[in-house]
């Protein structure tokens, strides 16, 4: 039985690729076995405990240094019994690694959460205003021109509907299919999608438009329609932004819904809702680590009474 | 440079193992080098067409058959010169392999989409209509008890608030972190997101109620807060049905914003809109594969018009 289906196999002639995804490691191939079409799809194995050990045990394997930053080194690296030419792994070693590094590289068990205005009122508002000030003084920065006035893509200075639109630092600012910018506001009154009131709708149509327009002029290989617009609830930072990605960009787990909300949809949302009503009065689910910061400083303690 | 770094990393002393994906193909190790934390993130390189050659064109290799369900053949494989004994590719063989397959497993190129509620009416809903009949005879079958009867996890057979919840074919019915089951609701007046309105959420409401009482007493580790619930617009079948996860499935593109919506949203913007607003008035953005049916049958044509 098994034989039968190994010579299949082996008689398969090669044709084309059809797809291939780096990220999963898999590739996707288009050939023939005699006279009739067929597919055939190679994905590499898990990368088991027992296998990643023979980077650390065995003498025979090669290591080679691509990258260093600060503590950050990436390596590539060969097995011994693996093609010596060909690296089997990437590597980063963070070293010296401190109780963050560990505590943000380690898997967290998630749970879904509800906040509920009320909750929003009490204990998110207050947490919000204690990651302000100096830690998002990096943020003003870029829009005082203190930092990043290089790599500005766009700049509408108006204080009430202006922004700026630069590069994200996840984007190696060359490749278009993983393009990445981001849109911050000059206004310092939005925190989050919890602020935007209807008021807000010109501001985030303009960002829209000043992006469909400038980003297909700068780089040719991509089209109006394959850029992405969305935002972050709850944000990495309090100082309203909007992400602007290439349709292919591939951010794991970034554009989930419970985090990522479409601008579009939002805007939509604003539009058809009565005037005296705002995102403040939505419960919002979202799916929250418990190692994360919001987790740990405020749904933990309150989760039994919500 | 390179060595200093290389006897770095070799000196790494293992300690735990603090998270791997075996999706992604990686695993963080925590340790130490002399008295100091380390971290070590080892992530298998991209499979490149050279490599996936060496299955058809290498004679040493071994293949070895794991499962034959029609024309999908599943193997593992080694290549020559890697350890026998550890696979290092999983193999999906489909032969013969139809067009239809071709085209699923092509790559294709995406666009962002706007379906305002006049494009919905239009061009949508009569696409729509003629997806139902013997295309979701499967689904009825299921309804009326004539499949599957034997997995049903639960029914409430009310015809106006009722409904099934069954495992869906995603799931092994057995690995509790990939937990997946789909509520398909009794009614057949419901194609899908577009057409629900205030009157459905005590629907929605008892259908997740049902799965929290039900699912974590079915499966000791899994709690409440450990469950997802989301629809997708547009979805597979045009026959209202809610997804019922474990928070850790990873279903590659099946939550992302754009196609998932979390059903506490859906319900709480039912809540929150005025009583003659539905979401039949929204304008939906998604992202849609130029090889797909909606964009084929209904977007490519119009694009240019809206």
């Amino acid at each position: 039985m098994n034989d039968e289906y190994v010579k299949n196999i082996k008689n398969f002639v090669f044709e084309s690729v059809l797809n291939e995804d780096s990220r999963l490691k898999y590739i996707t191939l288009l050939g023939h076995i005699f006279d009739t079409k067929a597919i055939l799809i190679i994905e590499k194995t898990t990368l088991e405990l027992k296998d990643a050990m023979l980077f650390i045990e065995e003498n025979g394997l090669f290591f080679e240094l691509i990258e260093k930053n600060d503590i950050y080194h990436l390596f590539l690296g060969g097995i011994p019994f693996y093609d010596k030419k060909s690296p089997y792994a990437k590597i980063t070693l963070i070293y010296p690694a401190s109780e963050i590094h560990i505590k943000k590289y380690s898997r967290q068990s998630k749970c879904r959460v509800q906040e509920t205005p009320e909750i929003y009122e009490l204990y998110v508002k207050p947490y919000i205003e204690t990651m302000k000030g100096p830690r998002i003084k990096w943020v003003y920065n870029i829009l005082d021109h203190l930092a990043e006035k290089e790599h500005i893509l766009y700049e509408y200075p108006d204080k009430e509907n202006g922004f700026i639109i630069i590069p994200d630092l996840k984007w190696d600012q060359k490749t278009v299919s993983t393009l990445y910018y981001v849109a911050i506001v000059h206004r310092r009154d939005i925190s989050s999608l919890r602020d935007l009131k209807k008021e807000h709708i010109p501001l985030l149509l303009h960002i829209k438009q000043a992006a469909l327009d400038i980003i297909p002029k700068k780089f040719q290989e991509i089209s109006q329609d394959q850029l992405k617009f969305f935002i972050h609830y709850h944000p990495s930072y309090y100082h309203f932004h909007v992400h602007i990605s290439h349709i292919d960009f591939d951010s794991g787990d970034g554009m989930d819904v419970g985090r990522a909300y479409l601008l579009e949809d939002i805007i939509n949302q604003l539009e058809t809702m009565s005037d005296n009503f705002s995102f403040i009065q939505r419960t919002l689910t979202f799916f929250l680590g418990k190692k994360s910061d919001l987790w740990l400083n405020v749904f933990s303690s309150i989760m039994n009474t919500s």
